[in-house]
C-alpha cells in the first residue's frame, strides 16, 4: 500500500469514515462553480447543461472479488451488469442513456476469452437501452476493474430539464416501487449457497434491467423525486431523506414480493426485500393520485417530517432489521 | 484471479495481445451504430453530437503500482495528474474541458487525509483548467484505481466540430509538436534513482499541464490532425500513422529538447525525447505553412507515403532505440 509510505499520517482510514461519509468529505473539497451544472454531486448522476440540451452523467465500477466473483456467472453477465448499474442511474434520474465510456484495469494473465465474453455481455445490455460504446481505456492492474461511465438525455418542457431528485421529497408524498423487490438479493444468496435456483432469481440477480421506461413516464406524468435501489430499499429511501430534509414510514404488508421470492425464502422475504439492494427497480416520491395512476408501480409508505426510515407492520409496529443495506467498506 | 476459475479455456491472455491489439478486438465486438456518434474509439477521444452542440467524452485510469508508486512526489500530485492526463486527450481533440466523474477504488485502510490530498491536486488541475467535478464513485478494492472521465466542448464553424483527429494526416504534411520533449521521462528517472533534481523536471512528471490552449488555436487555424504525447512520441506518430495509413520521418536536430534535459542527460536526451512519454505535449499535423504560423510550435518532420516511423540525423541516416514506447501490458 503506497498510503502508508506517503507523508499523511492521521489516525483515520477510510473504512472508519464509511462509503457516504468520505463522497460527503470530498465533494466538499472541490468547489464547484459552473452556472451550466444543474446537479452536482450527491444525487444518482449529475446534470448540466450543454447548448440547448440537459446532460446526464454517472459512473459505477465493479471490483473483482467485491462486487463479483466466481459465484457471479459468466463474464457475460458481469459485463452486462458493469452497464447495467449505470443505466439503472440514468432511469433513476427520469433520462435517457446514450453514450458509454468502459475502463478496463486488468491483470497481464486475463485470458483474452474472458475480455471477449465480457464485451458479449456489455455490447447485449447495450443494444437492449440503446446506449453506444464510444470509447475507453484499458490499464494493467493486479485485480479486475471495469469502470463504466454513462452519459444520459434528460427530458425537458419548455426548455426545463424534467428531473427525478433525491432532495425533492415533502411530508404527504407517497412513496412507491416499481416492479418487485429482494429477488436479486436472494438469487445472490442461492448463488453463494451453491443451491439450484430457478432462472428467474438467477437472472434478477445477474442480468439486473434497469427501469429507463418507469423513470421517463415518471418524470413525464410530474413525478420529481426518485433514487434507484443499489444499495437496498431502506438504504436508498434514506438517501431520499436525507437529501430532502425528511423521514418515511413504509408499509411492509405493501412491499412487494414475487410469488418466487415468498417460495424460496418464506421467513426473510421481508427483510431480502428492505435490505437485499441491487434491485435496479426505482423509488419514485410525489402526489400519491399521481403515483398511483402509473402502472406497474405500487405505492409502499409515505414521506413524514420526523426523520428517519421506519417499517411498520399492520398493526403499526415496527419491523428492525439487523443489517441496514450496502456500505463499500463495511461490507 | 477469477478468469482462472470461469470457462474459458482459451489460451491466449491479454498481454500476448497487448494494449492497442487488446482494445482493437474489443472494440469491433461492440457495435458503433448511433447517427450522432462522430468519433467512436480509436482516437484521443470520442465526440458526438448533443443537440446543437459536439461533446468530447474521454476516459483514463491510474493505478498504484503501474501509473504511479511511492517515488511519485504527493497524493496531490497523482490527483493532479489523474485529471490532467484527461484533459490531455480533450486538448488533443482541439477541445475544451468541461466536466469531470471521479471514481476512486480503495483498500479499507486507505488514510482519509491521503484522499484529502489527492482531491486537494485534483481541484487545483480542475480549477487550472476550468473543469468542474460533477459527481463520482467510491468503491472497495485491493489497490489504489482512480479513473477519471472528463467531458469537453469541441470547436464549432458553421454548425460543424472543428477536431484534430489522428486519422487526418496526408503525405506532404509537416510534423509539428508543442514545447519540448523528454523532460517527463527525465523527471521519472531522477526520482526512481533517487537522485536530486530540478523543481523543472520534477513538475514536467509530477504536473504535466497539458495544452489546451494550442489545441484549440490550432484547430481555430485550420490544422485537422494531432495527437498528444502519452505513450511517447514515435508511438504517438505511429497512432496518427496507422490511423492515417501512412508514415512519418523525423528529424533528429528538430527535435526541441530543453536545455535543463540535455544538460542532465546529455547522451540520451534524444532517446528520452522520442521514447520516453508522458510529456502531454501535442503533435499537430497539417500543412507546414499552417504549422509554422503557430506559436510555440516547433516541425519536426512530414508524412510520407512509405509506412513505419523513422527518426533521421543531419545525415540521413537512421536512428533506432532499444524500447519504442509505452504498452500497457508490456511495460
Amino acid at each position: 500500500m503506497l498510503t502508508a509510505r506517503l507523508s499523511y499520517n492521521g489516525p483515520v482510514d477510510v473504512s472508519e469514515l464509511g462509503e457516504f461519509g468520505l463522497i460527503e468529505r470530498l465533494t466538499r473539497l472541490v468547489a464547484v462553480e459552473s452556472p451550466d451544472l444543474i446537479v452536482g454531486p450527491g444525487d444518482d448522476a449529475a446534470v448540466f447543461r450543454s447548448g440547448d440540451q440537459f446532460l446526464i452523467a454517472t459512473t459505477d465500477t465493479m471490483v473483482e472479488g467485491v462486487h463479483f466473483d466466481s459465484l457471479f456467472g459468466t463474464w457475460a453477465d458481469v459485463g452486462w451488469r458493469a452497464l447495467a448499474t449505470n443505466v439503472s442511474d440514468i432511469a433513476a434520474m427520469g433520462g435517457t442513456p446514450t453514450f458509454a465510456l468502459v475502463t478496463l484495469a486488468l491483470p497481464k494473465n486475463t485470458p483474452v476469452g474472458a475480455m471477449d465474453a465480457l464485451y458479449a455481455g456489455l455490447g447485449e445490455c447495450a443494444r437492449a437501452y440503446g446506449v453506444t460504446i464510444a470509447g475507453g481505456d484499458v490499464v494493467r492492474a493486479d485485480e479486475v476493474v471495469i469502470t463504466v461511465a454513462l452519459l444520459g438525455r434528460a427530458e425537458t418542457l419548455d426548455g426545463q430539464p424534467l428531473l427525478l431528485r433525491r432532495s425533492a421529497a415533502c411530508p404527504g408524498d407517497a412513496i412507491a416501487v416499481t416492479g418487485t423487490l429482494g429477488d436479486s438479493a436472494a438469487g445472490l444468496r442461492r448463488l453463494q449457497e451453491s443451491a439450484a435456483m430457478s432462472d428467474y432469481a438467477r437472472n434478477r440477480h445477474l442480468r439486473p434491467s434497469p427501469r429507463v421506461d418507469a423513470g421517463q413516464m415518471a418524470v413525464r406524468a410530474g413525478v420529481r423525486c426518485g433514487i434507484d435501489i443499489s444499495d437496498g430499499l431502506l438504504q436508498d429511501v434514506g438517501h431520499i431523506c436525507e437529501a430532502s430534509g425528511a423521514g418515511a414510514i413504509l408499509r411492509a404488508s405493501s412491499i412487494p414480493l414475487s410469488d418466487a421470492l415468498r417460495a424460496a425464502f418464506p421467513d426473510e422475504a421481508l427483510e431480502l426485500a428492505c435490505t437485499g439492494g441491487e434491485d435496479y427497480e426505482l423509488v419514485l416520491v410525489g402526489p400519491r393520485d399521481l403515483l398511483a395512476a402509473l402502472a406497474g408501480v405500487t405505492v409502499i409508505g409515505e414521506v413524514v417530517a420526523e426523520r428517519g426510515v421506519r417499517v411498520l407492520d399492520d398493526d403499526g409496529n415496527e419491523i428492525t432489521f439487523e443489517r441496514p443495506g450496502w456500505d463499500a467498506f463495511h461490507s
